[in-house]
């Protein structure tokens, strides 16, 4: 077998047989197989797709490449929740202790923040003393005890999909449907997820732009999983603007205690009851969409969710006494409301300014390893289609530098714009692709 | 300006500017560009495509990336001919002596043979002494004191097409229009031709397999040619058998000789007659196709153009008697006919198997490098259409070792085919491409 020759025969739209495409991601991940035919061979698979059962073949060889957790011992009912990566998205802050207080598993591995999308991680580390870089032995130890953990990737998941992503993302072969959904269930499945919930988010401030990409992207990953033996189910949400008011790590902390304690934005807080729902199902603690609901809510009120938050804080070093009194944890020395420049209804609030606005701030990284100020940030005040009356605060720009401050408000204004006539607000979901939905379909042989 | 933006630009289907083009061409020339990006590059070349204009601008910065020979104060009235690789394709031997013995000038940079293509420089080094590495000051000399030079490349011309062409042939992006016609014209270019013929073979032995494949090279090279201000016609022609009989450096040679005294097999004769009439035209020689046969004919009939040929070989240090007495040329030990196994119409000659054939018996190269035997190759004494007699002579085979001669007799009879119902002969020419075709066409802007 050479190299070429299966970059030819994907070049000429042929399927791949699975040993052929074991041969270039083990060659690959060996080193033996250069990087300029790693991407042509990346670029002919943007060109040419891959079928069902390539693109399954593709996610458990990148899979298999590394270690693998287990974790059916310590955790049968344990559930795995993935977001595609928004602006203001904090989800896993209410979700994860939610389920967990409704007893479920979570044992959830998170990035940081890249580009214009946040991380889950950064967002944690807002508060003293948390610790997202767990031990192997700590994470399992924690997933036992505790029953939720939120930490980094400390064993070496699926190395052959992070080789490919850094090498995907020079060359111009991220946006590619098979690749993006390989690359996110490769490491899924290697971190042990068997019940795994995907929210796959399309808009500006998304990288899928339209619904139809995104469902692709969806059904692509909700198929590998049940070709792979897992239960998956992928929620389409929206994301042209950002989830909630809160953009920016310590602010969005908040936004989180608020929501978990019934407060908070209530497009926020439906959406993560929507995503506990769907979890309780998957988990098999609910048979309905509605039980799942009623269940959730249960353990919003009951404070339940609440404690399990303050738990998983504590267990992972975290200063519980300023989750519990949030004004203190970090605040920008400048904070500067920004009052709506005319009357009207908001038309747009492009979630991509808004967090390229969070960027400048500091909130965010253009680069890997860029060190990033947790307290910057901004609330928005109005979702799309509310009235907004000028002269009344628009946003708040938390900031720790006056230059700053007046760039990210210059953008903030730019990112809203209004109209006359009445608009429409977005929905909070698009759509929902269950295994259920595919199970008919033969996977292409 | 970011090398991976012009690459997604590429892949999103978007025409490039010329600033682009030249930026990555420069870049990677500099290895300011690494492999993997150009390698992306080409691959979402192969996939989009490139506009007439792109691929003028790509020609034409690849031809500037190097040293530029200029001949026109020392040949005014110069002419050059490309072809793109065939399999007995001994054209350049005959035609250019003939075409200088009417009064043009050629100076011929010609290539080695590689994979199943052979070479021309190969071919003249069966002569004893002939040397096919003159400096540029000797190639410039000889132009101007004896019309005509066919030598290797001295000068370092177009090396961002050299950098691009060794990617291209480890990453798949070989076969691509676009890639193929700036290859050959960014050398043909820099090498300082005014006016161009290109033989583009089409078939079997050639890389392009359909005429369609092959009208749309000849077309993107002559519209290059055209844009860059150079007279080029095209001539698409087949390559399905070999071309005339002998297929091994002196066996070429031998032929090529035969035809410059009137002998030789009548299908090469003919192609020879036809690609000089084009440079006859080309060079202004001629004013109609008619014309330029005539000239030629005449060329040849009256031994001007054998006497062009033994003074190329003289002035380039061959041995003039050898080729005066072609029995002295480099001759192989083992000399076996093979009978034809059955009578019929001889149905195919496959030009690929043929050619393969030669390569295991030493007469080519299977990688740069590789030495070679010119002694050695094949001779079939039938063309596609003819009637074989069974137990007649079906081709003889030239070998320096019993087993290779055994091999490569099994492969020549493999791909030999017959049928009893008469066949058609195959075309010499399926197409001529223009300058004066394509003026009516503007290019896309």
């Amino acid at each position: 077998m050479r190299a070429v020759d299966i970059i030819a025969k994907k070049r000429d739209g042929a399927e791949l047989t699975r040993e052929e495409i074991a041969f270039f991601v083990q060659g690959y991940t060996r080193e033996e197989i250069p990087d300029y035919q790693a991407a042509a061979w990346l670029m002919s698979i943007c060109w040419r797709g891959m079928s069902r059962r390539e693109t399954t073949d593709l996610t458990l060889e990148m899979a298999h490449s590394g270690d693998l957790l287990d974790l059916s011992e310590i955790a049968p009912h344990s559930v795995d929740k993935h977001s595609t990566g928004g602006v203001g998205d904090k989800v896993s802050l209410v979700v994860v202790p939610l389920v967990a207080s409704s007893g479920l598993t979570v044992a959830k591995m998170s990035g940081r923040a890249l580009g214009f999308s946040g991380g889950t991680l950064d967002k944690l580390e807002s508060i003293d003393g948390f610790r997202a870089d767990l031990t192997t032995q700590e994470f399992m130890d924690q997933t036992r005890e505790v029953g939720l953990v939120i930490s980094g990737q400390s064993l070496d998941l699926a190395p052959a999909d992070g080789a490919l992503y850094s090498l995907r993302d020079v060359t111009g072969t991220v946006p590619c449907a098979p690749l993006i959904a390989s690359s996110i269930m490769s490491k899924k499945i290697a971190g042990g997820a068997k019940a795994i919930l995907l929210d796959v988010k399309v808009g500006r401030g998304a990288f899928v732009a339209t619904t139809n990409e995104a469902l692709r992207l969806a059904e692509a990953m909700v198929e590998i999983g049940y070709d792979a033996g897992r239960r998956v189910t992928a929620l389409i949400s929206d994301m042209n603007q950002p989830l909630g008011y809160a953009v920016g790590n310590a602010l969005e902390v908040r936004e989180a205690i608020d929501t978990l304690h019934e407060g908070g934005p209530s497009d926020f807080r439906q959406h993560c009851m929507v995503v506990a729902a769907e979890l309780l199902r998957l988990g098999g603690l609910a048979n309905s969409a509605d039980e799942g609901l009623d269940k959730a809510q249960a353990a919003l009120a009951s404070g339940a969710a609440w404690e399990k938050f303050v738990a998983l804080i504590r267990a992972q070093g975290g200063d519980a006494d300023q989750v519990k009194n949030p004004d203190r944890l970090p605040h920008a020395p400048l904070v500067q409301a920004t009052p709506a420049p005319c009357s009207g209804y908001l038309k747009e609030l492009d979630a991509r300014q808004v967090a390229l606005a969070t960027v400048d701030l500091g909130a965010g990284r253009a680069r890997k390893g860029d060190s990033i100020d947790h307290a910057v940030g901004v609330i928005v005040h109005y979702k799309v289609g509310e009235y907004v009356e000028a002269g009344t605060p628009l946003f708040t720009v938390h900031a720790n530098d006056e230059h700053k401050l007046a760039l990210a408000t210059a953008r903030l204004l730019e990112a809203h714009t209004f109209s006359d006539e009445a608009v429409q607000p977005y929905p909070l979901f698009y759509k929902r692709v269950s295994s259920r939905a595919i199970l008919g379909r033969r996977p292409q042989a």
